[in-house]
């Protein structure tokens, strides 16, 4: 029975990762339609949506049978709680890429304007994305706390972006509608950081069976802090 | 033991009722900063959200717990599931409300400005998280899909705002920037409507066992359907 539950919980993880990767395909390829504006990044985009929702699906469901057949406790079943939030936050990043890919798309048909910090926070998000999931793929607690690290970076990336992008618009009113849809891709580029940091969290209360979510790490007493 | 489980159970119910709670009090407060251009009402969804941040853990603790302690099947475990999700939800819908009452705080200081259908779209995002806590808390799946059916007259009224700031924009270049902050606000209540969409969801799975996102719920089979 143990055995049998060591594959099926192998097995979630590595389909997480296939869902993972491919969310992680999904930001370049979305990115791809704004840089080299072809739009037929966007339909591969579409496509592989379809897979990230059937996975969100598919793993969900898989959670709570292994829960409901194995009774499993302490780091099992923290695994599979994070399972089910690695799960919401994948087929978020999936979301927000659909997004970036539709605004690209149009985009393409108007003339080139400034992408102000867009291609490092690019960069940032989908690396943040990579290593979110190797950490929870190595249980490695460091690396997850490196990417929670990264995040403030993309917010600072994404006010100067908008910044440099409103004094555009303010400066030449002909670039208002383009410069927008940089605003709003670049929050995008944002929300999928923020959901890469959400699974770095989850990797360390998996691992560490810690919550430091909101802080609440730096509010811990010296004591529970060395334990 | 069973009995003692009812009553966790029901326990977990109305803490995570409290946090919806305090959430749709966030999202009320957070427009009153900009319809009633008061900030002090912002210094007070920062203080909800302190307590959001801290229901929010103490919620996932619960239901870690009482799976492990439980070892709850069928519709039960469905809650519990259903709980983990909704928590997540609702910490995201204070969030954006955080966000609104930011923005607000900083539109206070300047010249109002046309707020497009923004007024309406509070009321319908606002009356979508009731709903959709209301759907939980009665397992009301009618309700729940009538909550999912309003979704997309938020997208529409968030598109229509979309274009009617940016047409003001184009026509005063010294609204851009306020233009540009009611068009995030319209953003943020667009995601506070998807986030009261998702709970609508996890109350259709919890309470039937069957899992309608992506559609899933009309590609089944007739003959599904009518099981």
């Amino acid at each position: 029975m143990q055995r049998h539950f060591d594959v099926d919980l192998e097995a979630l993880r590595s389909t997480l990762l296939e869902m993972g990767g491919i969310a992680e395909d999904m930001i370049g390829h979305a990115v791809k339609v704004l840089t080299e504006r072809d739009e037929s990044f966007a339909d591969q985009v579409q496509e592989m949506e379809k897979r990230v929702n059937a996975l969100h699906i598919e793993i969900d469901d898989r959670c709570l049978k292994l829960i409901a057949l194995h009774q499993p406790a302490a780091g099992d079943l923290r695994l599979i709680a994070a399972a089910i939030k690695i799960n919401s936050d994948l087929e978020r990043i999936g979301d927000q890429a659909v997004n970036i890919a539709e605004t690209a798309t149009y985009l393409c048909h108007l003339p080139r304007i400034k992408l102000g910090d867009i291609p490092r926070m690019v960069e940032l998000a989908a690396g943040m994305t990579k290593d979110s999931l190797d950490a929870f793929s190595r249980r490695d607690v460091e690396l997850a706390r490196e990417v929670i690290g990264r995040d403030d970076e993309e917010d600072q990336l994404k006010s100067e972006t908008f910044n440099e992008l409103l004094a555009l618009m303010q400066s030449d009113a002909s670039t208002i509608q383009r410069a927008m849809d940089i605003i709003l891709i670049a929050r995008n580029l944002e929300r999928i950081a923020d959901h890469a940091t959400n699974i770095a969290e989850d990797v360390i209360f998996m691992v560490l069976g810690k919550d430091i979510r909101h802080g609440a790490e730096r509010r811990e007493s010296p004591e529970a802090a060395q334990q």
